[in-house]
């Protein structure tokens, strides 16, 4: 922590900045170890220049986030103090001259702004998304470790739904044993609603599982992924159930191909629209252009979508360190959707991938 | 929908309104049927005063749109588009003067706002986020019977996390069990992460269960619920594994009291702060007002969290229709933790419990 709050004190120093404000479950856990989502309450760090940092939080959750590890001042409140004069109080308190504060425009809502300013009427405010997006999108060893073990659960996950596919379950009933099993060996949260699509509902990147029951010749794709000590996993796998047409044959060909040829073009200094291309090129000059309609995939850490944006038009050279996603997918209302996605680790010497669930056709 | 929707027209033509601009995932899903998370993707309902509104999402959401009852204009918009030029260009071909656009600032990221604001250089802002509240504070007679069955699930889901207690067994086996039976029954996602907690680690009023194990003595504390077509349940409920000690018959039988007298307490009229106060005082004349840190209950609804706020400050008086939780709580440190927590539903007649597992002691 002491390192990250460090460079965060650079960036400070850089801008001329009072003090950073910081405010979202993600970056608050990345500075604090404290792993939160509080939400209509306040929960921030408070990071200086040069003073030793703290935390404002709901009493009742101080005692957590010292055991998360905060090893610095906590200001707490009930639901009856007002957050903002404690935060203004604490300030005073340390005699701080609040001209610039450092915010999260892309997370900090309009009125919370407003609260900012009716306390600090003289400040200005500059954004710190883009230098904290920046810090956490290289990943270091230990985080490394973590997004490793959240994947090795992504596997095992995607193992257990294949195993328990049988005509005439439904997708939520292969969702409630996968979710099982994975609780069972320790997994507090998943990274998301898990995804479990059959038939022509897998023709849906963002399908909604139901009471759909698996049929023979179904597509079934999996989508899922766990948190980890705070870090996510991300993972789809596509089967077939029961014997495949030549066209779901097909189509799984070339999301396959797509995918492994992203992969391959995966190095350091390649930029990310490129990586977007080379999937999509394959994709269309199969034609089925039209039914890859979203990127290729994106960063993946604390949150499950950071930096990087893997869009066609992100011209982000690819740095050691970068942990993202590649998923391309080709979705055909009526015959159904195939997606194929893996969280790779970028390395000097080439993507390491985190996920290793088989990839070949299966054929339940 | 379209009763809702007129409702909004109607606040708009009194505020001046050009247009609002509806974008948190529980009001979009309130005006258009279609629930939705869309991450850093823009969605967005946009109600006028008098034309046709028009709903804006990612092209791959389309389709899930229309399929939820969504029956107007939608601009969709993949990866490489920009979706705030899509949303003016629309609103050009409209021919609508833009001059004052509503917004939801208590939701709305300041970096989102700079992007309306360069898209309408001229337009002003104004906030709806009270009128909104207000309008799904009360609920009509389908949203009762959505929040009766999601609370029926959540009473199951406490019945199920009971029966499965046994010595030995870890806080997130119970919590594997609850979660699988209910998705067998159709559930597609938890309100908030499931809670079960036990021993010291009830005595976290936003406890993280992890794999300690049930042990003779223990307080098990249950915290759970739904979502059911888009509305949450939560419950709470506590037990005693094994002998309780006098202690812990006394804090359980203090906190039934004081949910029992808060409940009572709910009257039409009645202001808000006043529950709270019925509660705080019980526990605080039997000498744990310090172990009670938090406000009697939240507002629920398409939100977990929603308006009214349950605290001793609100002065707003309890109308018919309004839903929320009364959860009063006491948490000692190295005792253990105890709440318990029901859905209300405010009549004419007086308060309605939705949620109805038993509360006396339980000793299993």
């Amino acid at each position: 922590m002491m390192e990250r709050i460090s460079k965060l004190q650079q960036k400070l120093k850089e801008k001329n900045g009072s003090w950073a404000f910081i405010t979202s479950t993600a970056n608050v856990f990345y500075f604090s170890g404290f792993y939160s989502h509080p939400h209509e309450r306040l929960l921030a760090v408070v990071i200086f220049p040069d003073d030793e940092p703290f935390l404002i939080c709901p009493e009742m959750d101080a005692n957590q986030a010292k055991q998360a590890g905060w090893a610095y001042t906590i200001v707490s409140y009930d639901d009856v103090h007002h957050p903002w004069h404690m935060l203004r109080d604490e300030l005073n308190r340390r005699n701080v001259q609040t001209e610039r504060i450092g915010i999260e425009t892309s997370h900090m809502t309009i009125s919370r702004l407003e609260q900012l300013q009716s306390c600090f009427s003289h400040a200005s405010f500059f954004d710190l998304t883009d230098p904290l997006h920046e810090l956490r999108m290289t990943k270091d060893e230990k985080e490394l470790q973590t997004l490793r073990q959240a994947a090795e659960l992504a596997d095992f996950g995607v193992d257990v739904g294949v195993r328990a596919l049988k005509e005439g379950k439904t997708e939520l009933d292969i969702i409630a044993t996968i979710e099982y099993e994975l609780k069972k060996r320790g997994v507090r949260a998943m990274a998301f609603d898990t995804m479990v699509l059959t038939g022509t509902n897998s023709a849906h990147p963002h399908g909604v599982p139901g009471m759909n029951r698996i049929q023979s010749g179904d597509f079934v794709l999996f989508d899922l992924g766990v948190v980890l000590d705070g870090y996510c996993s991300d993972i789809t796998r596509t089967v077939v159930f029961g014997k495949p047409t030549e066209q779901q044959k097909q189509i799984y060909d070339i999301v396959l191909q797509a995918q492994q040829e992203a992969i391959h073009a995966c190095q350091i200094g390649t930029s990310i629209g490129s990586i977007d291309k080379a999937a999509r090129l394959r994709i269309e000059q199969e034609g089925y252009g039209a039914y890859f309609p979203h990127r290729i995939g994106h960063g993946l850490g604390i949150d499950v979508h950071e930096y990087p944006s893997m869009n066609a038009t992100n011209t982000m050279p690819l740095q050691a360190g970068m942990v993202f996603t590649i998923e391309p997918g080709i979705y055909v209302p009526s015959v159904g959707g195939v997606r194929i996605e893996d969280d790779i680790y970028m390395t000097d010497k080439g993507p390491l991938l985190l996920t290793t669930y088989p990839k070949e056709l299966q054929i339940i």
